[in-house]
C-alpha cells in the first residue's frame, strides 16, 4: 500500500463532500457562507476525518455513510482555528500561507463563522441520524463521542487551561492535560466514532481507542519536537515560536531526547495494539509512523 | 390560572434543572465552569424553556422528559447572549445590570465559554436521547428544529445581517429577516421542540407552529416599541438606544402606531389559531397577551 496515495485519494473524498455539504446560496446572510468555506476549505491535511473512514473501513463499515460526520469532525476543528487565531486568543495573522479569517472578514463575522461552523456540524450529523432510521442509535453514538471530545471535557477544556498558561511556566501534569484534551482528544473521537458508525465489535474498538490514544498525544508531542528540529520549508511555517513565545512544551519540560524517546515508545506501543488484526492494519500503521516521525 | 405564577413555577423548575446540568469540578480548566454559570445564572425570564415546556404539557407529554432540551435552548441563548456582548460585535459592558462575561473573565474566555455552552447543549440533548432509546426518533427530531434554529438558517443567520446592518438604512424585507430569524427562530423551535418530544399529532404541530410564528414577531416589535415608550425602571434598562444607534426597527420603518397594530393583529391571530383546543390552551392565550404587551 502507498500511503500517501492512499491518504489523498481520502483526502480528495473529503475534499468533494465539504464542497457538498458547505452551505450555498444567495441569502442575506450568505457573506458567513462565504466565511465558513473560505476557512474550511483552505487546504488542510483532513486528518481527522481520514482517520473516521479508515477507522470504519478497519471494522468492515461503508464508508459512504460516515462522510457527514467525518465533514463535521473537519469544520469542528476548523471552527477551533478560526476562534484560536482571534486577536483575543492567538493574535494570529496568517494560517496556512493565507491570511487568518478575522483578517478577511473582520472579528466579528469570524465569531458568527466559528459558531456558524460548530452549530452546522451538529446540523449536518443530526441530519444524517435521521436520513435511515436503521442506525440511529449508533448515530447517536458517534455524535456523542464526537460532542464530548469537542467540548468543555475536551477541546475547549485544552484551549482553557493552554489560554490560561501563557507566558507561565507549567508542569508535565499540566502540559499532558493541554496534549490530551486540546490535540488528542479529537484524533480519538473521529477513530471512535468511525469505528462505532462501521459496526466495531468490543475488541476492535478497544483496540482502536488505544491507538487512538498513542498516535493522537504523540502526533503533539511531535508537533512540539517540529518546532525546534524542523525544516522552515518543509513545515511552511516559522520554527522556534514555542521558545519565542515562552511557551511550555514536552521538549521544554522533558528534553528533546526524551520526546523524540516518548514518541517512539508511542509508535511501538500504536502498533502492537494493533498489528495482530493483519492486512487491514496495514494504513493505520503506516499512518502513525508518517504521524509521528513526519517532517511537515 | 394566574399567569405570573404559573411562569414562575416554571421558571423554578428551569433554573434548578440547569444548576443540576451545568458542569462542576475541581478540574483544571474549571475557571470556563464558573464563567458558563456566572452567564447562564444571572437571571433571564427563561421564555425558551418555559415555552418547551408549555409546548409539551399542551399536547399530553411529560415535562420532565423535556427538561434537558429546554436547559439546552437557554444554553444557546446565554452563548448567544456573551457573543453578542463581545467587543467585536455589540460591544456591551452591562446585562441585566451585571458585568458582561468578557468584563469579568476577559475576552478570550467569553469565546471560549460561550463556544463551551453551543458545544454543551448538544452533549447535554445528545445524552438525553440516548438515556431511553424508546423516543430515540423523536428526540433527534427535536434536536433537529433546535440546530436549525440556532445556526446559519436561524440565529446565526439573523445576526450575521444584523451585524451588516450597522449603521445602514434598512429596508421591511431586510429587518423582517433579522427579526424572523435572530429572535423568532428560537421562539418557535422549542415549541415545535417541546410538541415534538410530548408526541403531537400533525394538528397540534400545525396550530402550535402558527402560534409560534405569531408571539415570536410579536415579542420582537414590542420589543422594538419599548425601546420608545417603554419606563426604564420596569425595563431595568435605557430606553432610546435604537435611535441613539441609528438602528432601524419596526417603529422607525412602519412608524409607532402600525407597530402597535401589528403586534395586535399579531396577538389575535396568535389566539385565533389555538383557541379551539380549549382548557388547556389558557396559558398560551394569557402567555401570548403577556408577550406581545408586556411593559418590560
Amino acid at each position: 500500500m502507498d500511503l500517501k496515495l492512499e491518504l489523498q485519494k481520502k483526502a480528495d473524498l473529503v475534499e468533494n463532500a465539504l464542497e457538498k455539504y458547505l452551505p450555498k446560496g444567495n441569502d442575506p446572510q450568505s457573506l458567513i457562507f462565504e466565511s465558513m468555506k473560505y476557512s474550511t476549505l483552505s487546504g488542510g491535511k483532513r486528518l481527522r476525518p481520514i482517520l473516521m473512514m479508515a477507522a470504519c473501513e478497519f471494522v468492515g463499515g461503508n464508508v459512504e455513510e460516515v462522510m457527514p460526520f467525518a465533514c463535521a469532525i473537519e469544520m469542528i476543528h476548523t471552527y477551533s482555528l478560526i476562534h484560536d487565531d482571534l486577536p483575543a486568543m492567538d493574535d494570529d495573522d496568517y494560517r496556512r500561507g493565507k491570511p487568518t479569517n478575522h483578517k478577511v472578514y473582520g472579528e466579528g463575522l469570524a465569531i458568527l463563522a466559528g459558531d456558524g461552523l460548530l452549530n452546522y456540524a451538529f446540523e449536518l450529523m443530526i441530519q444524517a441520524t435521521l436520513k435511515n432510521d436503521k442506525n440511529l442509535e449508533k448515530k447517536v453514538l458517534a455524535m456523542k463521542e464526537i460532542s464530548t471530545a469537542s467540548g468543555i471535557h475536551g477541546m475547549i477544556g485544552g484551549q482553557v487551561v493552554d489560554l490560561l498558561s501563557e507566558n507561565k511556566k507549567i508542569d508535565g501534569t499540566t502540559l499532558d492535560f493541554i496534549h490530551n484534551n486540546k490535540t488528542a482528544a479529537l484524533i480519538i473521537a473521529p477513530i471512535r466514532a468511525g469505528a462505532i458508525l462501521g459496526g466495531a465489535n468490543e475488541e476492535e474498538l478497544e483496540a482502536l481507542t488505544t491507538f487512538a490514544k498513542s498516535i493522537g498525544l504523540g502526533f503533539q508531542i511531535r508537533d512540539d519536537i517540529l518546532d525546534i528540529i524542523g525544516d522552515e520549508k518543509k513545515l511552511g511555517k516559522k520554527v522556534g515560536s514555542d521558545i519565542e513565545n515562552q511557551k511550555s512544551t514536552y521538549p521544554s519540560i522533558y528534553g528533546l531526547d526524551a520526546s523524540k524517546e516518548k514518541v517512539n515508545e508511542l509508535f511501538h506501543k500504536s502498533v502492537q495494539v494493533i498489528k495482530h488484526f493483519g492486512d487491514k492494519s496495514e494504513f493505520f500503521i503506516q499512518l502513525s509512523d508518517y504521524l509521528v516521525r513526519r517532517e511537515y
